[in-house]
């Protein structure tokens, strides 16, 4: 890519100051990726504007220029989603970490849109609320990060992803226009623009801040660890505690690649290696119903032959139980040098045919296979540990993860659940709609972006190449 | 209007079959106005198609010919919605009304768009399931019609509204394609085309089919009735039951005119008509918390200062608790002829202040306004009673109308919770959105409605039409 014009960068230091204007080559690096680091591309330059108002006028001297704009949060993003891959200017939200307004009898905040998801939380602590999504990255990613990709997390199952919670957005569009599309603690009236905006990836502009919905720290948790000698019975017991019409606040499952390399880290969690599958399941809620529902769980995971269920009586104990799963994608970097994390969702009941087929398919490549899955919304992480050195190996991976998509998709399901499309799967993106519903897609993006710079390469492939990605 | 050519009509008959195209004038009448009856104009003529396919034709045929598309569930909108303002066919889903599928273990089913809300709830009962959101209309209104509106109902205060329960729709674009946006129980990757869809009142096409997420019906319910002697101490109570992180299913509240107009019908509920109002608290879940939730409430509301407190010991007492808030629009109609049910949003804590504005607003005007609020919400529905054949009144409750809504956004709300925008509160859309914001909405709706032929003359104002709105 060629450099940008050195006026240009002058242009944009004028409006955020020198020191934030980032163009040379070895600070641009830390840029080239995001946490899915099999795609690599570094921006022509970055630019890390502190409010709405600089970011508009970055806009619209990037606009002015014909110089595409690429919004970006921590960069712990999975798809790629905001890299430059067709050139251009990051413009990333670090500096915008304000948290504007908390209040506390509305249930409401607002943000900055580099604020990151676990201060927005302790900020509302002391009123006694939180802000409900955490993705697994929560110390680390931003408020308007998760916006984009509408980031779901372990407590989702129960409360729901992103999109339930951001009642409002202040948006810098491509052209450096700034309008509020929802906001005052009410989505808007008719047309869901909020909505429509959240995930969708930075493609119709750049969120400078977010008001979200609050809602209060539970009362009380209630946490279980069962062992299972199969993932099939692990999942077994998902269906039977969701059909008995139980909520838990988290189904999480790991399976034995992910408890190995789990219980061989400094992390080890005490899960039994041999096990085939180990559950997390939590409820959470006024403290009087707890120990019931807790106990009915129990049970349906002893009649579907957990053979083992250990049960948290304090919060070092739910700590303890939870380890496990929430260090399973940070220690499978012990298994080998990369992975590759996947993100696809199934019908709940078709589970087990699913990661039977998966199986299969890592069996045929010879490749290892990790699987995480928030079972309780049939979002699968299937996880293939591979070192890209090897270019032999690594074509193997992408066969292996192109068939693991055609597996999802067959059973009813989708190509991600909650880490997006971006550069990523881009290509995927045919097996799920017609020609006809990508051209409606391509459409509404140009209402906000009619010339095509706002993160370009993203999401929606161009006319001529759909064709072949199901192939 | 003119009468359609008898060759388009014959055009649709041959599709849906004479018996099912209507177009004299007699039988258009049913046609010309929906629940808000301030609204009257009937429309050209009137198709019934009995599933997409036909549904489908019957677009391409309007669309060959350039004449509108009106679509309508059963009528019970309350903002002029589904009226031909504009001239042009309705199209209605009345018999589109077969649950075409029931997946309890995946708790969704799909539906035409035309089966009424309850009746969904009845197929999914033996599964102990039912579909969430409970429009007071609901025996009645359409799951197609809760998809155009974004329904709300009293228990929407924990279940959220229509727009978190559908994952996929059928639509029958104006120009007679179909789409799928969304299904299989997950919904889409990226741009979140169902959600846009949700709430977007008729103006992007015909839902045919709707894949909807069902929920388990709570185990168990708590019913309290509070009775106050100020709109105000009610209002209290309600903050701080909010405030001290209880979670009811609903929190309703209906004034002394409500209760007045309740008591003196056939519905009398036994509401002490000189109480100021009475607040209806509701939990649900599982039996064992319970108990718990409803004693703190009590609490809340007797140190509020409620004069009396009842509660519902078995179901009969339930149902008699609610009884003066489910009647509550009905009665109105004792009150005078005609009733113009206001929907707008504030601010919870804001709900105080806006209550004695419109006080006085009705006092100033000399009109009677009888209030019922979904409180947890910020929902509130100040009615104006009044007799259309008084010009002179019909005229103070216009202005005073447009005053109240004007109260409500200056307190930081807006001018619909949950009835939509319509044809009734066009003129209000600049209330709050800038001119910018606007035209978004209008190339929104241009991706799917191009040549603006999907029933026009509803929710966002033409240009020229922008100004003087807020005059």
């Amino acid at each position: 890519m060629n450099p940008l014009p050195s006026t240009l960068l002058a242009e944009l230091a004028s409006i955020v100051g020198p020191d934030w204007v980032i163009s040379d080559a070895d600070r641009l690096l830390v840029y080239e990726s995001d946490a899915q680091t099999a795609h690599n591309v570094a921006p022509q330059a970055v630019v890390l504007p502190i409010d709405t108002d600089e970011a508009s006028r970055v806009a619209q001297i990037l606009h002015r220029h014909r110089v595409p704009l690429v919004p970006r949060g921590s960069g712990t993003g999975l798809s790629g989603g905001a890299l430059a891959t067709e050139g251009g200017v990051v413009v990333g939200t670090s500096r915008m970490n304000r948290i504007l307004e908390v209040d506390p009898e509305n249930r409401r905040a607002v943000v900055q849109s580099g604020v990151l998801n676990t201060d927005l939380s302790h900020a509302a602590a002391p009123f006694g609320l939180h802000y409900a999504p955490d993705p697994s990255s929560q110390t680390a990613c931003t408020i308007g990060g998760n916006v984009a990709e509408n980031s779901g997390g372990p407590h989702c199952l129960k409360y729901g992803v992103t999109t339930r919670y951001i009642t409002g957005l202040r948006v810098v569009l491509v052209s450096g226009e700034t309008v509020w599309l929802g906001g005052q603690g009410r989505e808007a009236p008719t047309f869901d623009l909020v909505g429509l905006f959240v995930g969708s990836e930075g493609c119709f502009g750049l969120a400078t801040e977010v008001e979200v919905a609050l809602v209060p720290v539970p009362e009380a948790t209630r946490t279980l660890l069962a062992i299972f000698e199969t993932l099939e019975d692990a999942g077994r017991a998902v269906t039977a505690i969701v059909s008995a019409g139980l909520l838990p606040a988290a189904l999480e499952i790991v399976d034995q690649n992910t408890i190995k390399a789990v219980e061989a880290s400094i992390f080890a969690a005490g899960y039994p290696t041999d096990a085939g599958a180990a559950l997390v399941v939590e409820f959470d809620g006024v403290e009087a119903g707890l120990a019931l529902e807790a106990e009915e769980a129990e049970r349906f995971c002893r009649a579907a032959g957990a053979r083992e269920v250990r049960r948290a009586e304090s919060s070092e104990e739910r700590v303890a139980l939870w380890k496990g799963r929430k260090k399973a994608f940070g220690t499978m970097g012990r298994l080998a040098p990369d992975l590759l994390v996947q993100d696809a969702t199934v019908p709940r009941t078709r589970l087990p045919e699913v990661l039977s087929r998966i199986a299969e398919i890592a069996e045929r490549y010879q490749l290892q296979v990790a699987n995480v899955f928030h079972a309780g919304d049939g979002n699968l992480h299937p996880n293939i540990v591979f070192d890209r050195r090897d270019a032999e190996e690594t074509r193997k991976v992408e066969a292996a993860s192109k068939e693991i998509m055609g597996v999802c998709v067959d059973a009813g399901g989708t190509i991600t659940g909650e880490h997006g499309v971006g550069a990523d799967k881009q290509k995927y993106m045919p097996l799920v709609f017609s020609p006809h519903e990508l051209e409606v897609l391509r459409r509404v993006k140009g209402v906000f972006d009619p010339e095509g710079r706002c993160n370009p390469g993203k999401v929606v492939p161009p006319p001529d190449q759909e064709e072949g990605a199901g192939s």
